[in-house]
């Protein structure tokens, strides 16, 4: 990747801006999603509670909605941040995590896909499920390519004017009309659980910044790349990697 | 520990099937079973909401039910998800943690006993309340050790027909039987939250592959003993040991 | 910090009685608050059922209570646990996060700020909002200096009868008379999430120590603070820095 392909006008705004970012996700990726937002310089959230999160997603600059361990107390308090975060005019972004695979998550986000999401962030099984060309893949791995997936994607893309994002080996990031490709990152991206559900994080919070969406979203896209690129390269398995990964992040401007 | 008792035999059978995992543990440690669970080659998911849970469980290849942060909610989708498991012939694991110290999660684990788990995997203080031989720990400690507990394990194992493993300085793992002993790892295990609930996870996700099942879960324990000894000769303290722990599981071939 | 301000015969005492702490935390900063608790010699335990959490409290040494990612059920154990606490005679300690902003968690705080807490940490806006000077702070983050709020944080403590510890660029401890600074750390610890929460809970165990508790109290914000200088100098990023931290609480006697 060439460092003009960083945006690193888009990471300035990012760490300038600061979104507060209100984190609806899974139990599973919780304090990896939060580091990831704060090394990039976002100050992120969680707040669940129905009341607490009607008025969170209020004040927030963006919200995420993931529904990796979703459960029926956590629906309706999702439900209900999602509508005030489009009342008070505020973008949202939906990672469907599973949808396909399992029923109950996959009727949720069918319902909220009607309430305006600003992004959407799948693997090529969620995607092609959300836009209703699949039956979806084993458990939360996604059994597709991305490219495969980009049809979808498009057409997901048209139905709710969302930036739609399919990820996998290479990323694909389209608004219907036009699309952007981001290669790069590493295999070891798949060994540490959360690079994906943080990278729909960090395309919420990107949401919020000035600009082209579709740009924004894929700048989120290519800095997750090189930094998994970087971490790769310096890591000597899993666990080494997901700190070396953090690091990346943190250093990306040293890095262009 | 010598090359062969690594059983590579099995841990390529881990990594070639990648096991999808059900995971349905507490909230301290999920991240930690995940990441342990990736590196070593598994597909782990956390699908936690009650229809949700029983309809993965059936599509999963093995499910982890640990009791460390059990409320009344997850308690029901655990019973559900163990239903449908057994109902789809897949192999299910207990992880009793703290039971006979508190009462509530000692009544849910005493039923689901008669539920036929393919393995439990506890220390010394669980081990021994669960065979009804001890009023249990300190908290989620354990004031036994793993040998003065063998005896209740044996039994235990022969009244479940489960695969016992009861772990601490030296682990043991019983049929009821014949017994398995594994020594190695570090202190240093215990100075880092979810060693013992990760192990739980990859004794459940071995119980899936072939070949003999007390073989598959002194296999998963002699993985975490090598995995502690290493990481432990190379890290300045608990941190640098949870990354070591980790990149020694990813590379255990290399290893041995 | 000279190394007598490490308050080392504190650091003795937790390490040789290792409090049995009882975290009752947010879903972030599990993981992170556990290992802190068990790099410095504690033994945490998260019990989070209401019967369980009655149960519970009254035999741990201490008792967390963090509202980061309350629910009205947690709400209910809380309370059931902090009363089964007090009448034990046992200590418990309020980390007050995001109050003032939110108004679920500020009814709650309010409620259980009359069941003596032992100790109360905080930033700065979330004790000013405790103490009822202020409208509350941007989410979780602080928009006040640490010395702003002491006026706040010594009324509060003549309120409560608490230590309060209001923490930032530097930490102040309070008993309402006396009043202990401590300076030092690094901003990296803002970059990584759960260093103010994992405080809390040590200062929740250092409150079960022999000795004036407000000596205890200010010991866990050095060791904090040294941890994060230590940590600071020794990493690339925040994903280094939390390994390091870890590791620079385990090396606190070797770095006096």
């Amino acid at each position: 990747m060439q460092p003009d392909l960083l945006d690193l006008h888009v990471l300035h705004h990012f760490r300038t801006r600061s979104p507060l970012t209100h984190c609806m996700t899974n139990d599973v990726v919780q304090t990896f999603t939060a580091n990831i937002l704060l090394t990039l310089g976002a100050s992120p959230a969680m707040v669940i509670e129905a009341e607490e999160a009607e008025q969170f997603a209020a004040m927030a600059d963006a919200l995420l909605i993931n529904v990796g361990t979703l459960t029926s107390p956590r629906a309706q308090s999702m439900r209900r941040a999602i509508e005030s975060a489009v009342a008070a005019g505020k973008p949202w972004t939906l990672d469907p995590v599973g949808v396909g695979a399992l029923a109950f998550r996959t009727r949720f986000c069918q319902q909220v896909l009607t309430l305006k999401p600003a992004a959407i962030r799948g693997n090529a099984s969620e995607i092609l499920a959300l836009a209703g060309m699949s039956a979806g893949g084993r458990g939360v791995d996604t059994t597709d390519t991305a490219a495969r997936a980009l049809p979808a994607a498009q057409a997901l893309a048209r139905q709710t004017n969302a930036i739609v994002a399919v990820t996998g080996e290479v990323d694909y990031v389209t608004d219907g009309q036009r699309t952007k490709t981001i290669a790069g990152g590493d295999p070891m991206m798949t060994r540490v659980v959360g690079t994906g559900c943080a990278l729909s994080a960090v395309v919420a919070a990107s949401c919020s910044l000035p600009g082209d969406r579709l740009d924004n979203v894929a700048a989120a896209c290519g800095w997750m790349k090189r930094a998994g690129s970087v971490a790769a390269s310096q890591s000597a398995g899993p666990g080494s990697f997901a700190c070396a990964f953090i690091d990346a992040l943190w250093n990306l401007e040293a890095q262009a």
